[in-house]
Parts: structure tokens; C-alpha cells; sequence
């Protein structure tokens, strides 16, 4: 990686455009030199490094072909988009990457114009650059619209959805499988499998790589030509290799695989293919992690690595010195402990194992343990299929893309009221991820769902508490929890069975009553006690444990004995706790005067949490500001 | 059709364990009168009658050769399973089907042990089977899992996710493809050309079926045999066709295509495939209509057709003596005249281009019309992508369907606040398609997601007002309605742009204030004439029109002037109309008693509209007893 020449030319091109002024000799440097840069902005400032050092020279190459902005590139999942945001203005702005009021991690049209969709859930880039090149036809433009997707999230549904409508409206829509053999864990499916099978057939590729060797000397260029070019060799693949084209029986037209990281080679064939009408996919194949041989090697934990250095490849691991843990490793010992000692619980998560600490199951209980792949709708009916049979899934998926299995969770899980225990990880604020990723909804979308359980503990103990309570529940029972640390050094505590519905008191105060959801009620703790402190004002907190069915003694003990009510909740406030207390208060003739604290009614951006809370009023000054201020 | 023995099989069977006594020879006879039957019944009572007479043999032979309800079937979409009911212990309740009380439409696990999963919305079997069939692995049990799904269903993304994942783990999954290459409308997606063409090629399927008898009759039979012939045909289609076949590249065994109206057959192959390992399907093609001419000839509107006369193929149609249109077709019209002032106004629809009148735009202007299949999700942010490059699609979803939408609303649309006008048909309670249909979440859900407009017209022309209005909005721009006729005849007013967030009274009074939004806020009006003359109660009636954002002037007057509210709204009490203004009151330090009239925190069943406004407390007597009763 030590390159003399480091920075010659990545310093000299600001936009695209600069970069068609580089000789494609000097490509391969320059994607060295990009992949060094990457490689210091992200080891002090951390980020998701493997699937950008992957697609280096993929991006130099599309940029290098096409005309952006006014061509369009859809980047599927915005880890691959980090060369890409380089390229387009945003060098000198790299390092606030993920920071408030910096550059997203994630493509974003607000951000830049090269930035043509949102990409922080997987799987939506076919669909919305097929509707960009529909667009285009009806528009009378001659744009081109590149979809750029990966091996695992073209497993996704939606993107299925999207290759299948791909053939029925006039469109020239281009899409590149980015194909790694990786999510964030190793990928899963048997299109996976199939994606291997294509790039592995010696056969195919030596003849298929003569034929257009052969074709290309001959200068055999023009639409027509390139056409049957293709259906010739397409037909040849098909002969040879024996293997189904998934793709060709989708009516699209198939190219590669070809080496991902050879950018004249992809630029060679961008350029072939590029003009050629329809739909059509280019099939590179990548490596994660390429060029930094710490990741190549271990691409799962350099996902997203936090802080390394980056000439020893060692990883900067903040001591833990209390013994504080991940809620969601809780959840992955607590899941095994509970397996244990009950041979009907099953754990289903779509693609992350390592995320949601599922793993901690799969090395206990490899055959009672699901990865599903990149596949969110199915992992809820899949689970609703066990749960029928008799088994109690465990199904863990982040809160926020929890929102692509809505309709599962109503159809295939409360109607039949089956016994699935949803655990919605990085609930609430995430932080650095931004406005995708924040588990923002979930206690309003399952709110309005008959027959939801929805829970949220304060603590490690109750997260405990819960699953362990929710084995024996009947019909669906969310639990959700956030990302990160809890606070408990000890937090291995012996599981309880709470009362399904009911809260708890956690301190007592006379002037105001104060109800929180999950562990956002620590922070109100602590606003309360300073409020006691600093203005003699008493506040009683509820820990009210559920949401639905929510804990009517309490509302009516609050009802009776206040006036001032304070909700808290790390979700929106339109439609979670705030909206249920306050339904309960208005139906039941209750005066009370009731402030809701909860993430506005607007997408929140990036940052670290602490900021956010801030900017939310969620933080233990905007707690203390509403016990103390106006009423 | 006219059969002389017509009843003589049919009644001796109560359960399939009565249909396995009866000789192989006299099923095609049974089937006769299993459509005899279910026409009769069908021509006074109207159901879904194309699809279930298109999978009698099929259903059939299902219960002739498995052990159900040991063996689970799992049917996509009920509309193909009349004839499972009425062979699994309910051909006496037949005629009770979609009355309130009688038969579920659509398989209802809380109807029959028979009926093993919900399915009222598309695509969830193979998944939900999967779920089964692996549990049944884990659980030691020798069950067989049949999922049955339509050609239209496969290509919903759910079951593409279920597909890719069928050869995960261990399972002996075996999906029946029941391809008549029709949804209700004629089916779209390269997929259903791709099966098109996998039946139509004469020299593969000629040659499969030498091999095929040749080993048969010599009785090569047991499970290693069948593996190694289901692998030499699957070579020799490969090598013969030279299509692709996806189900392969899927690591699905495939068999057929199969004449799926000869039962023998389909019995024969069934047998041979039963015990075979893995995941494989059968593709069994069928027409839909079968066996009854009319529906054979016009298939779309024989999906479900009303009324009939069985004798001569008449639909009997209800004369419309006041011109009342149905609130679809008011959609459909009005998108026209705006699209023809209008050039970026495009339409979008997921496979019900008649069930939303979006055909009518397809005739206009077939090129910015399209019907993308079964894929709300992509129908979702296809719309996004159309928007991005400045067209404006009116998407129309049914209210229930568009909760498969969910996250692609959150993510592809309202966090880029690009301009899509979702039309939501079907809101709130639908009648007798029931649980799975109701539209009753999409106030609530819709609500926690920001940068939304959400709208309900209180009749037609407000319709085509909101739709006027949203062509010139900005952002995502909700607008639902109910299902069935509206009340005005004369509806083609002219539409005019109405201020958005602004509601408007439609009656004064000065007891109670009554705030409603869409079509219920008639019922409203009819509750308050007759309480008025009644009690002498006066009620003033606002017609919201929006729910977000909220009419802030509206709910202050009323929070100023008025101690008792009441809310009215035809979707769920938890987190719509009510809640909206309920939280305002109590942040506002209004002090004010409110009602909130919704469809309760349930799923409600099936039946006649009116029926199921009364049980949900939402006809004219339900409003008046709020209004009247105590407070």
C-alpha cells in the first residue's frame, strides 16, 4: 500500500469531471491512492470500510464511463458508496463522515446530487432506477441509470420485485452485482449459491472470454452487432456451462462475471454495453476488504472495524473496564440460556448474526438457528410457520428494517395470534447511521396491530426479565432495546417472569408523574433527581415496562393523584407511549396536563447519540427543562 | 355441466378420509359436481368464483393423497380454496360463505384445522410453509407441507425471499405451482413469461414424457431412483429447452408443467414426488373458469362476478337508477382528466388495474400506466424513482396491500419527501373479504411516518379535489377511500384545489363538537340530525379532510369552545384521527371529555358493511349513543 506517488492524482480531481482528464493508465493508481486515503480518514474515524475498499474500482470505472450527475448511479446500501463520495465533491469533506453536520454514511440526495437516492435499507435500487430510466423514456432524455447492487441484497424481495418488472417497460436500465459472496456475514440463500456456481465454471469462461477476445480484435462494434454478440454468447453459456440464468429467464440480458477490481477491463465492457438497449446486468466479481490484507482477510469484523491503525492492521478497542455489555449481546447470552433449558425455542435473523449477536445461538444451536439472508418479510412468515408448528422463533431484526415486515408481522403473525417473540434491536436513536437507521417507529406501527405485546425494558436485568417472560406468553410479543452499551456491570441476573401489562414504580414524588418506556427512563431518572435537587420539585417514575397492554392501574393512579404528566420515550411521539397516555387520560375524563417527550415528527440526522438526544430534548437537560419549566 | 349422477359422490364426503373411498375412476366425476355444487351455490351468493374452479382436480388430488390436516396445505390467497372447504367439513355451510357469522372467503386457521395459515394477502406460503415444514424436521415428525400458489403470487418478492430460501435447511417443502397465467387481471413480470415459455416449448416436453413413461412403466421406483431421474429429466430440459429454469438455479427440484385438470395425473406424479427429499415444486398448468364457459371466456370478470344466472352466463346486476358511482371509478376517471392537462402525471398499480379502475388510465395512456404484478413494494419505489426525475405517479394500492409498503413509504419516499400520491382504495372496513382486507391501519401508520399529507374525502368530489390538489403538492401525499359506491350522482364536479391542512364545518352546534374525516363523516351528520330532533342536542360537524397535518385553527376553536368532543373516523381507534386530536387537546391544556368512534383494537370479521359498522359501534346508532349518552 506504501505508494510514493500517493496523492499525485487523487489530488487533482475534485468532480467527475476531472477524473475523465486521467489516462486510463493511471486508473489502477488512482484507486490506490483512494484506497489509502479511505484507509486514514476511516482508521481514526470509523466507518463501513470492506464493502467500499471492495468497490474502488468499480466506482473509478462507472464514473470514468458515464456522465454524472446527469447519468444517474443507484447505489444499493451505501456501504459500497464511500470512492463514490470521494469522487463527487466530498473529499475534503471525508473525514466528518457519520459526524453531526457532516457527510452522511450513507447516499444522500440532500447531500449531493450524485447522491440520486436513499440507500440505507437494502435491496431498493433496482426498483428506483428502473423508475429513473422509465422516467427517462417518457422524458425524452438520453440518460443512462446505473442500479449498483450487491450479491446479498439482491436476495432481498423487493429487489426480485424489481428485476422481475425490469423487462415490461421500455427502460435501458444498467445494473451492476457487486458481487463479494458477503453481506456484513457471510451470505445465504441459493441464489448465493447459484452466483458461485456461475463464476465458477472454468469451461464457460475460458471459451466465453475467446469468443469475445476473438469479437473485439475484429472491431465488431454498433447496437446490432453487440446484441447478437451477447445472445450468441449468452447461448453458448447456456450450452456450456449447463447452468440456468436466472437473470436471461428474468428477460435480462447477462454479462461476466468479469474481475471487479480490473477497471480497464470493466471499463472496456461499461463502454460495449453501455448504449445497448433494455435492461441488462454486468456481473463483477469482488473482494471485500480489497487491498488491506487485515480485512480481506476478516471481512466480517472489518465491516465496520471502528478505529484501527492502519499500518499494523491492529483494531483500537476502548478498554471496558466495568464490565458493561451490548444489549444485544444480553440478548444472544440470554437467547442460548433460555434454549437450553426449552428445546422449542428457535432463532431466525435476517443477515445478522453478528449484528444482533445471534451467532452466540447459531454456535450453540446450529440447527435451531436461522439465517435467513437479507430477507426481512420472509424471516416474520418463516417464523410464523414455526410458531404454528409448535416451536417459539425468537426472531431478531433491527427496528428500523423491522418497517419492511409490517404487513407479515399483521398477516402472518397477530391475525392467527402466533406465538413469535419479535426483538427489535437499535430501537430509538442509533446515531451514526442516521435517519435510516433510527428505530424511530416501532412502537407506533405496532401499536395500531391487535393483539401485540409491545415491551421495552429500562435495563439489561429487564431485557433478561422479558425474554424470559415472553416464552410462555401467548400470541406475538415485541420486545425492543437499543444499540449499544447498558449500564449494568453485573447484568447476568437470574430471569424472572413479569407480570404481562404491568409497570413499576421507581421513585416517588408528589408534583409530577413521569412515565418512560425502555432504558430512556434512566435518563429521566436522573433529570428528576436534579430537579429535586436544584428546585425542590418531586417527581414520581414509572417504569411502564409496556406499551400495549399498558398498565391501566398505573394511568389511573396517575389520573387520580396529578395533574402534570411527562411521558419519555425514545420513539416518535406521535403515536407510542405520549399518544396511549394520553388516550387513556382524555377517554377517561382525567384533566390532566400531559408533555411528551419523544423524537419529533421529522427524520433525524446523523451524529453521536448524546448530540442527538440533545437536538431531541431527550437528553437529561430537555427531561429536567420539561419537569421544571412552564406548565 | 348437466350431470345425471350429479350429488351422488359429492354427498358422501364430509372429509378427505370419505374421499380416499372413492375409486380413482370416479374423481373426475366428483370434480363435475364439486363445480356444479360451487356454482350453484356461488350464482345466489357471490365469492370469488374463476380461481377455485380452476384448482378443483387440483384440490382433489391434494386430499386424495395426503393426510390432511396431518399434512398441511397452505393456500396463497384463498381465492382458489372452495372447493378444500367444501371438502374438509363444510360443503353444509357453503352457502354461509362471507356472511357475517358463516364461512371465511379465504383459508382461516380460526375456522378449520384444515385451513393451516391466513391467506388473504399474496406470496406468504412458501414462507409460511418453509416455517412448517422445518419445524416439522425439528419436531421429528413425518408432515408433509404443501404450499399452493398462483403464478401471479410467485412473483411477489415475499415469495421469492421463501423461494431462495426453500434449500436452506433441511425440509421436504413441496410448492404446487397452480399456473393459470392470470391474477384477476392478466398477469405482468418477465417470471410469468418465463413460465409461459417453459410450457410451450413442444420438443422438451414431448421428449420429457417419453423418458417419463419409459421409466415408469418399467417401475423404477423408490427415492434414489426418482432422485437420479428427476435429475437426468432436469438435464435433458436443460440441454432440449434451452430455457433457463429459475427454480433450478434456485436449488428447487422442478417437475412439469402438468395438465392440472387431469386428476389421475396429477395424483400419479404427487405419489411419485411425495417422499422425495428437499424442496421441490410442480408446475401444474390451469385455466381459470374451468369447466364453466362464461368464466372460461372472460376471466377477469369472473374473478368475482356478484350474482348470476347459472343457466345462461348472465351476471345479474343491481340497476343503479341514481347514477352513484362506485368511489374507484370516480379514481379512475378523475386520473384521466388530469393526466390529459397534465403530461407528468403517471399511474402505477400493483396487479389490480380493474380492482382500482387504473384501467381506464391504461386505455388512455397506455404508456404511463403500469401495472407492475403482485409487488406493492415495488410498485412503492418505482414511484419514488418515476418522482426523483419529475413525474408525479398516483400509486394505488389497496389500504391492507400498502401495508406490504410500508418501509418503502418510510424510505423511498417520505425521507427524500419526493412527490408520490399513494391512493389508498379500500379504507377501512371492506365487508365480506374481511380480517385480512379491512383497510383499518392506514391512519395510523401512515401518521408516525413524517413528511406525510394524509387525506380522506368525505364523498366524490372531494375525491377529485384532493386529487386535483396533490398534483400541485410537494412531498408524499396520502389520499384513502372507502370501497363501494359513494352518494352523490352527479359527481363529476369540477375539481378545485383545496387548502392542505385545512378542514371545514359542514354543520353548527353549539353542545358538542364532532370532528370526522372521510366518508363516515355522513353517518356523522345522519347521528346529529337525529339527535338534534331527538334530545334537541346540537352538534357542530368538521369535516377534517386531512389528518396530517392537522387543522390547528379547527382544534382550537373546539378546544375553546366546546368540553366534549367526539371523533369519528373508519380506521383503527389506536393512533389515527382520534389520537391526533386527542394529543393536541391535552398539550394545548384543553380540557376538554373526548370520544373517539373507530373500528376497536381487534381484528374484525367478515360480513356486510352495515353489519360490521353496527358490532364496531360506527352506524348512525353508534354516533347517537355518543352523542347522547352519557359523558
Amino acid at each position: 500500500m506504501n505508494n510514493n506517488k500517493k496523492g499525485n492524482i487523487l489530488s487533482t480531481i475534485y468532480s467527475p469531471k476531472d477524473l475523465k482528464n486521467v489516462g486510463v493508465d493511471s486508473l489502477p493508481q488512482l484507486c490506490e491512492e483512494i484506497r489509502e486515503f479511505m484507509l486514514e480518514v476511516l482508521a481514526k474515524n470509523p466507518g463501513h470500510l470492506a464493502s467500499s475498499l471492495g468497490s474502488v474500482e468499480l466506482t473509478v470505472a462507472l464514473h470514468y464511463v458515464f456522465n454524472t450527475p446527469y447519468d444517474r448511479i443507484v447505489w444499493d446500501v451505501g456501504h459500497q458508496a464511500y470512492a463514490h463520495k470521494i469522487l463527487t465533491e466530498r473529499r475534503e469533506k471525508f473525514e466528518t463522515l457519520r459526524h453531526l453536520g457532516g457527510l452522511c454514511g450513507f447516499p444522500s440526495p440532500s447531500e449531493s446530487e450524485y447522491d440520486t437516492f436513499t440507500a440505507g435499507h437494502a435491496s431498493n435500487s433496482i426498483s428506483a432506477a428502473l423508475g429513473m430510466s422509465v422516467a427517462a423514456n417518457l422524458n425524452n432524455e438520453n440518460r443512462k441509470v446505473i442500479a449498483v447492487i450487491g450479491d446479498a441484497a439482491i436476495g432481498g424481495g423487493l429487489a426480485f420485485e424489481g428485476l422481475n418488472n425490469a423487462s415490461s417497460s421500455p427502460n435501458d436500465l444498467l445494473i451492476i452485482l457487486n458481487d463479494n459472496d458477503m453481506a456484513i456475514d457471510r451470505n445465504v440463500g441459493a441464489l448465493n449459491k447459484y452466483l458461485v456456481k456461475i463464476t465458477t465454471s472454468p469451461r464457460y469462461n475460458r471459451i466465453r472470454y475467446r469468443i469475445y477476445s476473438f469479437l473485439r480484435r475484429r472491431n465488431i462494434i454498433g447496437d446490432n452487432h453487440k446484441g447478437a454478440i451477447t445472445r450468441f454468447t449468452n447461448s453458448i453459456k447456456s450450452l456450456i456451462s449447463r447452468h440456468q440464468n436466472i437473470f436471461e429467464g428474468l428477460n435480462i440480458r447477462y454479462f461476466g462475471p468479469i474481475d471487479g477490481h480490473d477497471t480497464k477491463s470493466i471499463i472496456r465492457i461499461l463502454n460495449d454495453i453501455k448504449d445497448l438497449k433494455g435492461p441488462k446486468l454486468l456481473h463483477l466479481k469482488t473482494i471485500k476488504g480489497k487491498g488491506y490484507k487485515p480485512a480481506e482477510n476478516d471481512v466480517t469484523i472489518w465491516h465496520a472495524p471502528g478505529k484501527f491503525n492502519k499500518e499494523t492492521g491492529e483494531r483500537i478497542i476502548s478498554a471496558n473496564k466495568d464490565n458493561k455489555v451490548r444489549f444485544q449481546d444480553v440478548f444472544g447470552e440470554t437467547l442460548v440460556e433460555l434454549a437450553e433449558q426449552n428445546d422449542k425455542i428457535v432463532g431466525i435473523t435476517p443477515a445478522m448474526p453478528s449484528g444482533c449477536s445471534m451467532n452466540i445461538m447459531g454456535e450453540h444451536f446450529p440447527h435451531r438457528c436461522f439465517d435467513v439472508g437479507i430477507a426481512e418479510e420472509h424471516a416474520v412468515t418463516f417464523s410464523g410457520g414455526l410458531a404454528k408448528e409448535g416451536l417459539i422463533p425468537y426472531c431478531n431484526i433491527y427496528s428500523s428494517f423491522m418497517q419492511r415486515a409490517f404487513d407479515e408481522i399483521i398477516h402472518d403473525i397477530a391475525i392467527q395470534n402466533l406465538h413469535v417473540v419479535l426483538c427489535l434491536d437499535r430501537a430509538g436513536i442509533v446515531g451514526e447511521d442516521g435517519m435510516t437507521h433510527h428505530g424511530s417507529l416501532d412502537l407506533a406501527y405496532l401499536r395500531c396491530i391487535p393483539n401485540m405485546t409491545i415491551s421495552a425494558p429500562m435495563n439489561e436485568h429487564y431485557l433478561r426479565h422479558l425474554m424470559f417472560t415472553a416464552q410462555n406468553a401467548t400470541g406475538p410479543f415485541a420486545i425492543r432495546y437499543p444499540r449499544g452499551n447498558g449500564n449494568i456491570s453485573d447484568w447476568r441476573c437470574k430471569p424472572q417472569i413479569i407480570e404481562i401489562g404491568k409497570g413499576r414504580k421507581i421513585i416517588d414524588g408528589k408534583d409530577i408523574a413521569i412515565l418512560s418506556i425502555g432504558t430512556i427512563g434512566n435518563i429521566a431518572l436522573e433529570a428528576i433527581n436534579r430537579a429535586k435537587e436544584d428546585n425542590g420539585i418531586e417527581a414520581t417514575l414509572y417504569d411502564m415496562i409496556f406499551v400495549k397492554p399498558i398498565d391501566k392501574d398505573i394511568l389511573y393512579e396517575v389520573g387520580k393523584n396529578f395533574s402534570r404528566i411527562i411521558t419519555v420515550e425514545d420513539g416518535t411521539i406521535n403515536g407510542g407511549l405520549g399518544s396511549a397516555v394520553t388516550e387513556y387520560m382524555t377517554e377517561n375524563g382525567f384533566n390532566c396536563k400531559i408533555k411528551r417527550i419523544g423524537i419529533p415528527d421529522e427524520f433525524i440526522t446523523h451524529g453521536k447519540p448524546s448530540e442527538l438526544y440533545k437536538i431531541c430534548n431527550m437528553d437529561s437537560d430537555g427531561i429536567y427543562n420539561a419537569i421544571t419549566g412552564e406548565w
